[in-house]
């Protein structure tokens, strides 16, 4: 696959229009049949399949920014980046940004280390401006270690997203987990939803999510299509 | 569609073995995206679209029987037919099975009411053997309207299984709802799981089920296609 797959490309050719000045917002997460996005205590879960593996990978290209909660970098440890497309394909390779208020991202993580060994873009780490010392200490390792360290004056999702906007990120897919799902839904900032459901049954000690109807409300069914043995449903803010 | 959809012929191309004298147990419902099967208080959402409608109801001429708790009788009415069928294709109907412990069936049920107008099969009623007045009394009244009153000593599954088996049942489908989902997963009786993922949001105020994964260990992945908007999936005990 030495491009998008059509699929992707027919969902993102279908513009959405926003007022304010933020990214656009894609949420994306692959769940199981019973809607479980990871296993018991948030143990990562390799849920979806090669193709749609691809898939997602193809849909990172698409977006300035990729975004992840702390939770889920820690537990995880992500690279966010676009290791499973086909070599010498070119590409653009979104900026990978955590979400972590206290400054808890792991100097040694994957994100740090592949930027200092040059496979990988720097990673932005947004937190809190704070006078607590420990976190203080924690952000300027982070700072040495590589990172980008982005303080917010306000921890709420629109105020992060007009900074991120103001730091030229016009496009964020947001991976999750279950908190920063939770966040994005609730606040309304979500202008399209992308999810990847696999053949499996993980069962109710899994981690879920919460979609409330109401907040998705602007949200409605775009496009799905069968990808390997998952399925992907699109849904788009119209 | 003068017959089953190739996905279906398909997939029950594939035959189950079972050891024990009992039906082979198909178990199928439709779920939204959130892993949902009804609304707030159990109400009956119409989550599939009229091609997996249409298929649910291919696949119900393929049992000899199809179940569902009196829950799902009292709160959604249900037919239990074939009726999205086109009309003049001869086809079998299965025979509608109601597991009824305490004989709660409404008098004036469809089930019955379709039977007594010679529009549908008579409805059986799978209760308990009792000596409370109420309820024999509730069961002469059953009877009397038309259905099928099957006592079962033994309350368990297996038992009940057992008992449609000698009665002819040597396929049943079971269409819920949670807690009859929930027991024929528990007991290890399921040889078939069919699920329709429609996509839709439902919310965590919907009642979902519990599929616990080592109850189902048996069951591995079949097949899955897309159905109109929907998205089916196919699991089968090897």
């Amino acid at each position: 696959m030495v491009k998008p797959p059509s699929f992707l490309s027919a969902i993102f050719g279908e513009d959405v229009k926003i007022k304010e000045e933020r990214p656009k917002v894609t949420l994306t997460f692959a769940q199981s049949l019973d809607a479980k996005i990871a296993g018991v205590g948030g143990k990562q879960l390799i849920l979806s399949g090669r193709e749609s593996m691809v898939m997602t990978h193809w849909m990172r290209t698409m977006h300035d920014g990729i975004m992840v909660g702390v939770g889920t970098a820690l537990s995880d440890d992500p690279q966010l980046n676009t290791r499973h497309l086909p070599a010498g394909v070119p590409h653009s390779l979104p900026i990978p940004i955590v979400m972590d208020r206290r400054c808890r991202l792991a100097v040694d993580c994957k994100l740090i280390r592949n930027y200092a060994e040059g496979k990988g873009r720097q990673p932005w780490v947004i937190c809190s401006k704070t006078d607590d010392g420990e976190i203080l200490e924690r952000k300027e390792r982070l700072e040495s270690a590589g990172a980008r360290i982005i303080e917010s004056d306000d921890n709420e999702l629109p105020g992060v997203l007009h900074t991120l906007h103001s730091l030229g990120i016009q496009s964020l897919m947001v991976e999750g987990g279950a908190q920063i799902i939770d966040s994005f839904v609730k606040s309304g900032l979500v202008d399209r939803l992308v999810v990847t459901v696999a053949p499996v049954v993980v069962g109710p000690l899994g981690i879920g999510y919460s979609l409330d109807p109401a907040s998705l409300a602007k949200l409605s069914f775009q496009a799905s299509e069968g990808m390997g043995i998952d399925h992907v449903i699109s849904f788009l803010s119209r």
